[in-house]
C-alpha cells in the first residue's frame, strides 16, 4: 500500500500514521517528495486487511493498493492454465475449446428436444437451458422450475449431452445440482456472495457470468469466493457490460477476456447472444471471441425464436445452427491449440 | 407496442404479423409511412406478454413498448404518495422526512453503543448497521452475523431506536426480521429476484437500494416484485451508479430521485455516503438530496472511522453528527412540507 | 510517481529503471515489498514529464502518478476562490450566485425579445442564447450565425443584459467576442484544445462545459489550458455525463460540482436543462445544484417551447420564469453566503 | 414519428397536436390504445424537422423517432460497400483489408525513419504519425507541428508510403492536406462539426474516429456531416468508448463495428492500441477486430516505446512489427474476401 499525505503534514501526524501501519502488520517506509510525503507500507496485501480506512483521516490524501485483492485465481499463484471436463469428456481450458448451446428458457418437451437434436447434429455436446429465469418484470415468464430440470434430465439421458443451467436461489441448489454438469451464476448474481458460497460447496463446475457493472477485478474476486469455498472448476463468462451505447443490449467487452486470460489460470468463455441482444450480431461477435482467445462460447438457439418465452430477439433458429458452427470451425482450428470439437 | 417493419415488406408478411399480434391478445392498427409500415398493437402492455420477440423475425426492424413494465408502483395506478411509520412513529413519505444513520458494519458493543448514543443525541431515531456484509473480497470482514443482530436488538431496547439492517441471503430472513424494522436490500442484490420474493413475504418495510447498473425502470420493476409478493411498504434508495468518473466511488444520480418521485408513489431516500465514498462530500450531497425532493437520508457514521472494518473513508465521526444534522435542518424545513424530526 | 515492478525483477533491471528515473529529473527511492519492489520517484509531477511510458517495459507492472496534471486551477496553488464580474456588476464566485437564462437558440427577434423581457422581469441580468449551434444531425437547425449575434447585441443595448453565447469554431472568435461577455465552450468542445487556446487569448471570461465523457481531472486540465493561454476568468459548468441511464438525457453529476469546488478556486455552475432534457426535472435539479454549493445556474427558457428550433423538451416557458425564480430564491439565500441577485 | 399522449388527454388536445403534426409536413394517423392514445406521424424523418419538441407540451408523454437521423451514409440509400484507394493502390473496403501503422507522435527523423522502415519491411504501406497532438495536459508534448509534417513528407518520398495524420484545428487544414493521404479526425473532435465541415471540403479521404461517448448513431451522423459537405471517402474508426472498466484505457466496442458494417456502406477499421492502452492486449484485440469484420486496422508502433513522447505503453516495438503482422495474416486471409496485403 502507498499512503500519500496532504501537503504540509506535521511530523507528528506522519509518526501517528507510521504507528497505525505497524499496528496493521505492515512495515512503513517513508519517502519525502517534492510536495507530498508518502509511506510505502510493506506486507502481503492479498490476505491482509486493507489500509484504505486511513483515507478518512484529515492528513491523508489517498491510499493506493499495490496488489490485487485476490490470490487463488491468479496466474502468479497458479501458473498453468486450469483445464477440466464438462460432463463426460468435454474438455475446456489449456487449448480445448468448448461450445455450449441451447434455448434461453426451457419451455416444453418439444421445444427442448428439437433444439437439442439440432445442436447435437451440429456437433455440440453441451446443452444450456434455463429452468429458473431471473426476469426484470414480475409479469414475465419465470421459468418452468423443477419441470424444466426434469426435461433437461430427459435430454441428458436421450442425447448424452452435458447440462449447463442457471441457479437463482439457495433453496434450489440441491435439485439443480442433481441434473446440471455446470451450475451457471447469472450476471445479476455475480456479486451475490451468499449464493456463490453455497454453490461452491457443491463441488460441481460453476460458470460465473460477469455482472453488468462488475469490473474485471471484482469479477475475479467473485471467482476467488468460489475457490475459497471449495469450487476449483470455475469457468468465467463475459456477456457484455452496461454502457451508454444502445445499439446493442450490452457492450461486449472482449478486452476483458484478454485481460482475464492474462490475470488468471481459469478458462474464459463468451456469451455473444446476451451481449448483442439481436441475432444478426451473434456470428461476428462469436468469431471475435474466438479470435481474442476465448476458451469457449455459450450461444442461444431455439427451434422457433419468434415464439420464445424470453430473449427471442437474440436466439438463432436451431435449424440454422449447423451453418453457424460451420462458419466458426475454421476460426477455432486457427486460433485454438487443439482442433475444435 | 409499436411494431416497425423493414422497408419494402410484402403484404403477406404484414398480414402474418397482424395475425401474431391478434394471437397475443392485442388489436393491430396499421399505418403506412413514407419508408416504413408500422403496426400499433393496442392492449394493456403492463400485465400482458411483450411482443418484443417479434423483433427476431426477418421483416421486423424493431418493436417499441409504449407502456412501462410495472403497474402497482406507478402513480397512474396509485395517485397519492405512500406514507408509513418505521418503528414507532417515525413517519416517511407524504412530506415526512426520515433520517437514518449509523455505522457501515456492527463491529462490537462499544462501537455500536457510542454511534447510537451520538445519533440519538443529534435527534435521529433510526439506526442503520450491517450484521451481514457483502464484501468484494473474501478476505475482507464479512460482518458479525447473529452476534451483530443481537447488538442491534440491545440498542433498540436501550435507546428506543428503530433498526435498518441488510439481508444478504434467504436463510437469514427470519432472524434478521426478528430484529429489523426495515429490511435493507443492498445494491448488489437489487435484481436478486429470489431474495426480493422471499423478503417481501415477511411484510416488514423494505429499503430497496438501486443497483449500480440498474436503470430507473428496472429499479421500479424490482420494487414491483416486492409489492406483487406482499410487501406494500417499500422505500426506494438511490446510492450512486457506475460510470467512468472515479473522483467519487459511484456517481450519485439525483435526477433518478426526481424521476422516481414522479413515476411512483413510494418514498425515495438517498445514501450520500456510499455514493461519495469520501467523507468530505457527504454533507453537500446530503443537502442536494434534500433539495431535489428526497423523503429521507441514510448516512454512515462511526465513533472512530479510521478503525472501521469497512467503508472507513465515507463515515462521519459520530461525535460530529450533531453538527452535520444542524447543517441539514434548515434545508429540511425549507424543502419538506412538514418540519424535520 | 510510484513505479511498481513485476515480482522477481532482477537487480540489474531495477538499476536500469533507477537510471531512467534520474534521467527524467526525478530522485528514485527504493522500497522492497513483500512480493513486489517499488520505486518512489520524487519530483514535481505537475510541470514535469510523466514517467508513465516506463509502463511499456517488460519488468514494470504499473506506474502510479501521485500528483494531479494541473496546477494553476488548483486550490493548492491559489487558495482563495476566484470571483469576477460578468458584464457590468454581475458578480460570480466567493459567495455571489449568478443566474444565467435564455433560449437554447436565438431564432428571431420576437422570440429573443420576449425571452429577454421575461427573464429580466424575473430579476435575471445575464442572457444566454446560441447563434452557432453544434447539432448531431446536419439536417437540424444550425443557428442564425452573425444574424443571431446581432440580435443578442440588440438585447444587450435594449435591456442592459450581459451575454453568454457559444463559440464553435476558431473563425468566429472575433465576431462572437465583440458581442459576448462570456464565451461558452460547449460539452462537445471541452477537449478541443485548439479552440480552447484560441479563445483563451481573447481575454473574455470563458464558460467551460464539462464534456459528456470527461472526468473531473480532464475537465480541470482543460481549464488549465485556458489559464495557461491567458484566460484567468474561467467558469466551470457541469451539464451531465453519459451513462447507461436513459430516463434523463444525461446524468447530472452533482458530486463533480462538490469535487471541483474543493479542487479548484474557480466558480462552478450547473446546467440542469441539458442534463435533464425534460422540463419537469429542471426545478428539482436546479434546487439540488444550489444546495450542493454551485456558484450559479444556466437555465433554458423560451417563449413557446413547443415551437423551439432546438432542445424544445427542456426549455421552461419564459412566462413561467418568474415563478421558477421565486422557487429558487429562498434556497439561494440559505445556501450562498451573499443574498441572491 | 410516434407521438404518445398521457392517459386521459382531451379530444381538444389531441386535435391541437394533430394540427401541429400537419403544420410540420407530416400526416397524422390516430390510434386509440388501452390506456394511451398515439399518433403515427407519417413523413420522411431523415431530412425533415424532428417533432421531438412536442414532448415539451403537457399532454405529451413521449415522442419516438422511427427513422434514423442520417441518410447518405446508410445502406438503405447506398446498398453496395464503398471502396477506394488510400495513396497509390492501397485499397480499402469491399473485401480489401488496409493496415495502417506507425508511431503515436512524430518525434524526430531517426525515430520516424526507423519506424517507417520497420513497417514497410513488414509489408505495411500506410504510415500513421501525429504532427499535431491533442493532449489532456497543457504540459505534455503537443507535437512537432509543421516540422512533423515535413518529416512525414520525407518518409513518403523515401519509402513510398501513404500518410495518415491527425488534424486538430481549422488553420492547419491546408498544410496537413498537402502531405496527408488521409486526414484523421481524433476521438475528441468526432463531434466538432465545424472542423468536420472544413475538412470535408478538402476532398481528401477522412478517417473519423468514434468519440469516447459517441453512440453509433451519433458517429454515423458525424460521418453524414462529412458526406453532406463534400467528402465521400470516409473511413470509420472504432477506438474504444468510456465505461466504468479501468483494466483497459477504453472499452473496445467491437459490436459497434458489426453494427456500423450493417448500417452503412463505409469501410470500418479498428484502433486496438488506443482502446487497450497497453501493448500486451494489442495483438488479441487486433485479431478480434479482423474476425468481427473490420476493413482494416490502425496500430501504433515505435522503435523505442520506453522513450516515446506520448502513449508509450501501447506502442509495439517496431522491430517486432513483422512478427505481429505474421500473427495476423492467416486471420486476414480467412476472414476477408481478398488476401491480405
Amino acid at each position: 500500500m502507498i499512503i500519500v499525505f496532504k501537503p504540509n503534514t506535521s511530523d507528528e501526524d506522519i509518526k501517528f500514521i507510521e504507528n497505525k501501519v505497524i499496528e496493521h502488520g505492515y512495515v512503513p517506509k517513508l519517502i519525502h517528495g517534492e510536495s507530498r510525503t508518502v509511506i510505502g507500507a510493506v506486507g502481503d496485501e492479498t490476505m491482509h486487511e486493507s489500509l484504505e480506512m486511513l483515507q478518512t483521516l484529515p492528513m491523508i490524501e489517498k491510499v493506493i493498493p499495490i496488489q490485487k485483492r485476490y490470490k487463488l485465481v491468479s496466474r502468479e499463484y497458479h501458473g498453468d492454465p486450469t483445464a477440466f471436463a464438462v460432463g463426460a469428456g468435454n474438455m475446456i481450458g489449456a487449448g480445448d475449446f468448448l461450445m455450449i448451446a441451447g434455448p434461453c428458457s426451457v419451455e416444453n418437451r418439444e421445444q427442448l428436444d428439437t433444439a437439442t437434436r439440432d445442436i447435437v447434429a451440429s456437433g455440440v455436446k453441451v446443452l444450456r437451458g434455463g429452468a429458473y429465469k431471473p426476469r426484470t418484470s414480475p409479469y414475465d415468464f419465470q421459468g418452468l422450475g423443477q419441470e424444466g430440470l426434469d426435461l433437461l434430465q430427459e435430454m441428458k439421458d436421450k442425447y448424452g449431452v452435458a447440462i449447463v443451467t442457471e441457479i437463482v436461489g439457495v433453496p434450489h441448489v440441491e435439485d439443480v445440482a442433481a441434473v446440471a454438469d455446470v451450475l451457471q451464476i447469472g450476471a445479476r448474481n455475480c456479486q451475490n456472495y451468499h449464493l456463490l458460497e453455497t454453490v461452491a460447496a457443491v463441488n460441481t463446475p460453476v460458470l460465473l457470468k460477469r455482472g453488468m457493472a462488475t469490473t474485471v477485478q471484482e469479477w475475479l474476486a467473485a471467482a476467488e469466493y468460489l475457490i475459497v469455498h471449495g469450487c476449483e472448476r470455475v469457468i468465467l463468462c463475459e456477456r457484455g457490460i452496461r454502457t451508454f451505447e444502445n445499439a446493442t443490449r450490452s457492450t461486449l467487452d472482449l478486452s476483458a477476456v484478454a485481460v482475464a486470460k492474462r490475470e488468471t489460470h481459469l478458462p474464459v468463455i463468451v456469451d455473444p447472444s446476451h451481449a448483442a441482444g439481436r441475432v444478426d450480431l451473434v456470428l461476428p461477435l462469436a468469431k471475435a471471441a474466438i479470435a481474442v482467445g476465448a476458451d469457449g462460447l455459450i450461444v442461444e438457439t431455439h427451434p422457433t425464436p419468434a415464439e420464445a418465452c424470453s430473449d427471442a430477439a437474440q436466439q438463432i433458429p436451431s435449424a440454422d445452427f449447423g451453418v453457424f458452427m460451420d462458419e466458426l470451425r475454421p476460426l477455432i482450428d486457427l486460433c485454438c491449440r487443439k482442433p475444435a470439437q
